[in-house]
């Protein structure tokens, strides 16, 4: 990945603002962890009213963190006052989203003054290991607010 | 869409039991209300913890609710004691989630003896009209248990 | 599909100009044979010359004709001097892509200033019937000429 | 990327003889220019009978070979006799297609005995420098001859 510059200096609390406006990570318990130029980390724990039918977390939840760090990092590169919503994204499921956290990583692949894609991961941390659980190819838009 | 032949005549039975045991569908309030051969449907109330920074429901929680409707559709034709796991899906957002509940539609489009194809839809309803949010396209597999 | 309103009268028009200028269509045998507001069909013969290792259309050569027959559906509905790009698309495979001829048919789910959905569809004919070969779900983009 | 094993150590022949019997590779002019466990190369000359209407390379032939460099990666690491059929593709196109080549390269994520995820890349080489024009996220799947 090339190093990004930032066109607004203050890209990470507009970032830090937004997410914390984004209720749905109060309920789901998502943090934010890192926020960089083109790249943002997202942790979630793993509970189990988040999980489906096998104990695992539901794939549309690590689908919401990896999808708002995929966001988040298109929207670190984009200047005030634009804000970034999601077009589409495309997911595989690699192995069962399970142990004790997940980290979500999304970095940009193409920023654009319109179209941004990026490349989205998801991994399970457990038992003193990790393991990738999802792959993520999203097209971010910038929005006038 | 072709009328399917359910393997499996307890096909409902077997939707509702798995739907049930989904914790996170307690947690954010889908309810499963239409389950025929190739076609489920799962409501959504629209709730203020599930937004994102503009007050609108999160595109991983819509993810959530199509994704269920998609694998469920697909289990409804899949002979007993197979199980599904959704492969990969691609959504496209296509206005706001937002009014008074999303009501998500998932449907076969390619029944196999391994890997079945579905089609998905999200739809906002609110001051008395519908509008269309998502557009997924889904890939199911069916994995013993 | 709700009934499109064609913003410019000579849609047609320059749906087949800009066909006739794409010189990979010439080379593969692609024919535009419909050209409706939001919805367009490209025929392929099935030729020899543009099989895979099993004697099917490579997949890649069936995505070529439904990528045109949807951007092009988005077209229709496009106001002049604007110009269609395909931002991305997501391909199933669903049969192998064999028989007499292909038919690839474009259609627009949501049309946008900028941003346009589609779905597309193949179909391979063959022995007196047809069957579904592919499903793409696309995003299309207006560009300034 | 991990090192990954192949099964079969005549990977590299049987990838070589399945390429060499695709007939669209001869028709566009690709070529097989690299065979490593879970990584293959595919060149693609810039010929102006592949174009699409602005004169570069059409989206669908883009996606052709890389199709191509994500299937024979997967091919790569399964064991004699299967074969690779591609289930779906998600494509994102960067830039423009154009100057004197096409390098697609296709890498394996994640290996299966039944399902493989894949990573596409598609370069385009001209006047000095390389510019990524596509990415592809793929699932393979290894079939029975």
């Amino acid at each position: 990945m090339p190093g990004y510059e930032p066109a607004d200096p203050n890209f990470e609390s507009r970032v830090r603002s937004s997410f914390d406006r984004q209720e749905v990570n109060r309920t789901i318990g998502a943090r934010l962890v890192k926020v960089a130029p083109g790249e943002v980390h997202i942790e979630l724990p793993v509970r189990h009213d988040l999980t489906q039918q096998h104990g695992y977390i539901h794939a549309g939840i690590t689908t919401t963190v990896v999808d708002s760090a995929c966001g988040y990092a298109a929207l670190t590169l984009m200047p005030e006052p634009m804000e970034v919503l999601t077009i589409e994204y495309k997911v595989n499921f690699l192995s069962p989203a399970r142990g004790e956290k997940i980290l979500a990583i999304g970095k940009v692949v193409k920023p654009g003054r319109t179209v941004t894609v990026c490349s989205g991961e998801a991994w399970a941390y457990g038992g003193g290991g990790r393991k990738q659980v999802a792959a993520m190819q999203a097209t971010m838009i910038a929005a006038g607010r």
